[in-house]
């Protein structure tokens, strides 16, 4: 689905999302916010806020940054080619910053944006780059019916309390706790009251979105068992955990492109099918094309791997403005791309249908992307 | 230190350690237990093994693990030499195989075994590879006034509590609650006698050895701040966050070696000196022999790093005998080592001491090592 584009949100609310990122990443102990530092070349931000725009249903995705970070985030949204991007400046603290966020719906204080006020708002956090639609769903459906909801975890580590004189008060049973995670959402309306009614206390001390709506507006969050991926990138083993959970992920997911017709399409198709027992796989049927907004998408979503399959004797052309499309895109081509080109063969005739010539042309070609760090390969399938 | 040899523990207390590592590792999703993954080729548990038998006031180590593993445990302690280790056979939760381990001190159960009852004894979890000396004699020292004492860390999460109807019954004020982690350390008696005490339930369900003593010995356990290495490695993610830091920690460390004398002694004492506010320094002052166990103990420790300083026109030969020991080390060579010969010359004759002859025989030799994984490097220093 295109960012940008609007499909129908779980239980047909209309949808946006806020996601703080003004926070200073003490706790990772270096200079660089955590939410700012490179993954895979890529800030860690960028990838939180594509998990939520290439949700089809989400409208807008309201980023909030300290001051200073506002013109980084203006040329992360430029460079990633994010689309429903609204920066807004934060408070000095996350409950501020969320605040800020949320009066873009419902303030003139932010007259260039007043953006339309969704019926359920998404807060989730800038440096929890692993959300996938399912829980997105899950916790919105949640709040639509109870008012709010958050996605929770299993308890790690067990919880004590400590005495005054810094020795054990007492441990909590840990099955009756749990830990509160992101993404959480509300009705816009009952955060939006909660946030108006708190405290100064609140705003600076507070941590909880559940806890405001909870002390505000007697609404008792429901909770969503969420999966392990939503942990928060907190300390530095957690970029490095992010960072292998990227590669993992890039490396299990393939763009199937075929331009073949007629028999062939079946053979084309049966590709893509075996290959959904292994790995993630966008099959398009269609030429390439420069202009191509669907494949630029998925590019830019960072697939590495492609399959094009054809039935020309040699599909070079088209491979180059693949590769073109690769170099013009976003992705910092820092981990290889692997590029295969099928070459279906249905004929009769049993003559090998690659020559020398192709042979010797696809090897050239192929060490020539090698220096972009692109593999490239041929494959001949006679299929009779 | 050497492991094996004893030295002075905090408070004069004798120490040993109890690793409960008969975990199934469910949440890591794999089939292997977590404790026995590969990390840079070498398990988990050796690790965190290594990090208790290097502290050399620890006397015994004992490993407890689930009987199928117990062939693996000792196929480990065999491979990387571990010296301390007295492997037990686990029961069927945590706390029975933390009580089967304290057992080997205190019972003729395990009549082949039965070892010196220490006064102090540590309990930390094979899968908590990063631990030093540190926090462990803080928590000793803790353990010897309080009778018991925890690592805790911050809460990550927020922490609520959910109603039976599976939404919010209320958060907890963050600042109050910690997360319980290892190490933990007891007088003996005390954990011993709150483990004779507890009923099959506690045995059973129970997670935490702090609640133990609480309920049964009335002793409250102080809180020791941790460091953030004191994470326990429990999903995927983690595994990954272990191999970086591993390899980190690995690049961040060297020992040089240095077999001069008289003034070329003091330019090689610079060397360490200089090198120390960068990274971790471990520095020999003797000629390399086959039987040094000073040198075989770093090996083992995973020093990546090695710098030998010497006087000899060329010391191909002590390079050599070098190369020798990181191979029959135990070692997995998947990280390349790097060893730096500098030869220091403080001759007045300013011709070049290394000829053409030499320089020939060092990139050989270069040549050769890098086949092993070692980068093999010759400098020449010319002090004045």
């Amino acid at each position: 689905m295109e960012p940008g584009s609007r499909g129908a949100a779980p239980g047909g609310v209309s949808v946006s999302a806020v996601l703080p990122a003004g926070g200073s990443g003490e706790r990772l102990g270096g200079a660089t916010p955590k939410q700012f530092c490179a993954v895979q070349g890529r800030p860690l931000v960028s990838y939180a806020v594509w998990a939520m725009e290439r949700i089809s249903w989400i409208s807008d995705v309201i980023v909030v940054v300290s001051p200073e970070k506002i013109e980084t985030m203006k040329t992360i949204i430029e460079k990633y080619g994010h689309k429903k991007v609204t920066v807004v400046e934060g408070g000095i603290t996350r409950h501020r910053s969320i605040f800020n966020g949320l009066k873009v719906f419902a303030e003139n204080e932010f007259s260039s944006h007043l953006l339309q006020r969704p019926e359920v708002v998404i807060i989730h956090d800038a440096v929890r780059p692993f959300v996938d639609e399912d829980i997105v769903s899950k916790v919105v459906m949640a709040a639509k019916e109870h008012g709010a909801a958050g996605a929770i975890r299993p308890l790690v580590s067990t919880v004590i309390a400590s005495a005054a004189d810094g020795c054990l008060d007492h441990s909590l049973e840990r099955a009756r706790y749990r830990a509160s995670e992101m993404p959480q959402a509300f009705l816009f309306d009952t955060i939006y009251e909660a946030y108006q009614q708190c405290t100064d206390y609140d705003l600076d001390y507070g941590t909880e979105c559940l806890h405001l709506v909870l002390k505000y507006c007697k609404t008792n969050a429901k909770l969503v068992e969420g999966t392990a991926d939503l942990w928060k990138v907190t300390y530095k083993r957690d970029l490095y955990a992010a960072e292998s959970i990227i590669k993992d992920n890039l490396s299990q997911q393939v763009c199937v492109i075929t331009n073949v017709k007629g028999t062939l399409a079946q053979v084309g198709f049966l590709l893509p099918e075996s290959l959904k027992s292994q790995i993630k796989v966008e099959a398009i049927s269609l030429s390439l094309s420069k202009n191509d907004s669907h494949l630029q998408n998925i590019i830019s979503g960072q697939c590495y791997n492609f399959v094009c399959v054809n039935d020309k004797r040699c599909a070079i052309q088209e491979i180059q403005e693949l590769v073109d499309m690769l170099e013009k895109s976003n992705i910092p081509l820092l981990y290889p791309v692997v590029l295969i080109s099928v070459h279906l063969d249905i004929s009769e005739n049993n003559s090998f249908s690659i020559g020398m010539e192709d042979l010797t042309m696809i090897k050239k070609y192929a060490r020539e992307t090698k220096k972009k760090n692109i593999l490239f390969y041929g494959l001949l399938i006679q299929y009779k």
